[in-house]
C-alpha cells in the first residue's frame, strides 16, 4: 500500500514528486484542487468532485482541460496505491511560465495528484464532538471556487489549535456565520437545520449537498439562509460537514457550550445516514 | 548572462529548479516573496526588501529564519547570473510536509530564488502613461503581508488586459481606492499628492515609501489618507508605484481621461528623482 503521486502523466513516490518553481500554483496560488475520500477501496462522490473541479477551472478561465483524461489518471493512481481508506488529492495549476501576473499564452495546465492514507481519529471526535473558536472572515471574495488561496484558512485553523480548540468558524464583519476553516457549517435552531446559502462567500460543499439531500429524504426541516453569531451561540446543535470531516459535532464555541454541551442527535443521525451512503 | 535559480542552497538553471508537490507554498499559498530590481548590476533597496520579507514571515508565524544566510545566497546568485538589469525573485515557504492546514512541526522553510532579465518596455509606457480599469477589491484581509495569495491580483490584471487596458485598480466595496494589481497608487488633487495610508488593505510598498521620501525632500505637499473613486476620477494626475513599475502615469481610468489625458509633470518629476536614486 504505497503512498503515491502523479505529476503530468508520471506516477512516482510522493517524496520524488516535484513541480517547477515557476509553476503558477507556486508563485500565484493560481491553481484549483479537490480532495476525494475513499471508503473500502472505493472513491466516494468521484463524479461530483470532478464536476466541481471542472467548474473551478472554468470560473478562473483556465484553458480547456480534458477532464476525462484526469479522471482516468486518478483511477489509475488510486488503483496502484491500493489504499482502502485514502485521501486522493488533485491539484491543477494554470501551468509553468516565467513569472508574470497576466495569463500565460497557450500552455498546458499542470496536473498533480497524491494518494495518502487517512488515519483514524483518536479520540473519536465524531462521537465526542469538538470545540471551536470564531474568527473574522478575512478570506478573498471567491471562496466558492476551490483554489489554493488557503493561507487565511491555515492561519485560522492554527489559531484554533493554539487556543486549545479543533477548528475555527469564519464569521463575516457584519456578523453572518459562514463556515469552518475547511468545512461547511449547520446549526439546529428551533427544530430546523440551517446552513449558509450558496454565495461566493462559501464553498459549495459536496458533503453539505449530501446532508441537504438526506434531510429532504428523511423530511428533516432544513433551510439555506443567513444567520448571525448570536444565533450560532444559541443553537441547540452545531456541526461541520466536509469530505474528510464528514458530520462533526461542535460542542463548544468561544468557550460557551453548544446546547447541553454534548454531541447531539441530529448530527449523529446525519453522520449515520452519510456513512450508510458512503459504504453502500 | 544566464538566468538562474536557487533552491535551498543549490544554484541551477531555472528550467531545472523544482520544489516538492507537498511544499506548503504549492498546496496552501503558505509562502512570502519579494522582487528586487537591479540597475547597472546593483540590486536596489536590497536591505529594505529583506526587512519586509522578514516582517512578512514574522506576521505569518514562520519559524526563525536566518535572513543573513538568505541575503548572502541572493548576492551569490545575482553575482553568478551577472545580469545588469534583473528581477531577483525570492520566495520562502513554510516548508514541505504531508498536506494538513495546521502548521507543521519544526521543519525547515523552503527558499527559492530566480534571477531573470527585465525587458525594456516598448512602447515607453513610463512616458506615455497607461490606461486602467477599476475592480472591486476582493482580495483577502492581509494585503500588507507580501504573500503568494495573488490569484485575485492575477484575475484583476487579466481583466484589465482583456478590456484593452494595462492594469486594474482595486476599489473597496465602500468606494475607498486601494492600489494597483501589483503596485501602490497616488493621485494629485488640489495641489496635493495623496496615497492610501498603511493598513492591512494595501502593501507597504518600498517605492511608495521612496516617493513619500522624495516628496518630503522636495517639499511637495503629500498626504497619506483615504479617498474614494470620485476623487480618483477627478484627480489631476494618477500614477502607480512599484519595484518594477517605478512611477507609472495612469492617463485613463474606466474610459475617462485623467486630467488632460496625458502623463503629467508630477509623475514625471518623481520618476526622474527615483531614477536618480536608483542609479546613484
Amino acid at each position: 500500500m504505497p503512498e503515491l503521486a502523479y505529476v503530468n502523466g508520471r506516477i512516482v513516490p510522493i517524496e520524488d514528486a516535484v513541480v517547477p518553481v515557476e509553476d503558477r500554483g507556486y508563485q500565484f496560488g493560481d491553481a484549483v484542487y479537490e480532495v476525494i475520500a475513499s471508503y473500502g477501496g472505493k472513491m466516494f462522490c468521484f463524479e461530483e468532485h470532478f464536476t466541481r473541479l471542472d467548474r473551478s477551472m472554468k470560473e478562473l478561465f483556465f484553458p480547456i482541460v480534458h477532464i476525462d483524461q484526469i479522471k482516468r489518471a486518478a483511477i489509475e493512481l488510486f488503483t496502484k496505491a491500493d489504499i482502502e481508506r485514502a485521501a486522493v488529492y488533485i491539484q491543477i495549476s494554470r501551468g509553468v511560465s516565467p513569472r508574470n501576473h497576466s495569463f500565460p499564452g497557450d500552455i498546458p495546465v499542470q496536473v498533480v495528484m497524491t494518494v495518502r492514507k487517512i488515519a483514524g481519529k483518536n479520540p473519536p471526535i465524531q462521537e465526542l464532538g469538538i470545540s471551536a473558536i470564531t474568527v473574522e472572515d478575512f478570506r478573498w471574495g471567491r471562496c466558492d471556487i476551490k483554489t489554493v488561496q488557503l493561507l487565511p484558512n491555515v492561519l485560522a485553523k492554527q489559531k484554533a489549535l493554539d487556543a486549545g480548540c479543533y477548528d475555527a468558524i469564519f464569521v463575516a464583519k457584519d456578523g453572518i456565520v459562514r463556515e469552518g476553516s475547511s468545512s461547511n457549517l449547520f446549526i439546529l435552531s428551533e427544530g430546523t437545520l440551517i446552513t449558509h446559502p450558496l454565495t461566493p462567500d462559501i464553498l459549495p460543499g459536496i458533503t453539505r449537498s449530501l446532508v441537504l439531500d438526506i434531510c429532504q429524504e428523511k423530511e428533516y426541516p432544513v433551510r439555506e439562509r443567513f444567520f448571525d453569531k448570536s444565533k450560532l451561540y444559541d443553537a441547540v446543535e452545531v456541526f461541520l460537514t466536509g469530505t474528510i470531516t464528514e458530520v462533526l459535532p461542535v460542542i463548544r464555541i468561544d468557550g460557551r457550550p453548544v446546547g447541553n454541551g454534548k454531541a447531539g442527535p441530529a448530527a449523529s443521525a446525519l453522520q449515520e445516514s452519510l456513512l450508510k451512503r458512503l459504504k453502500s
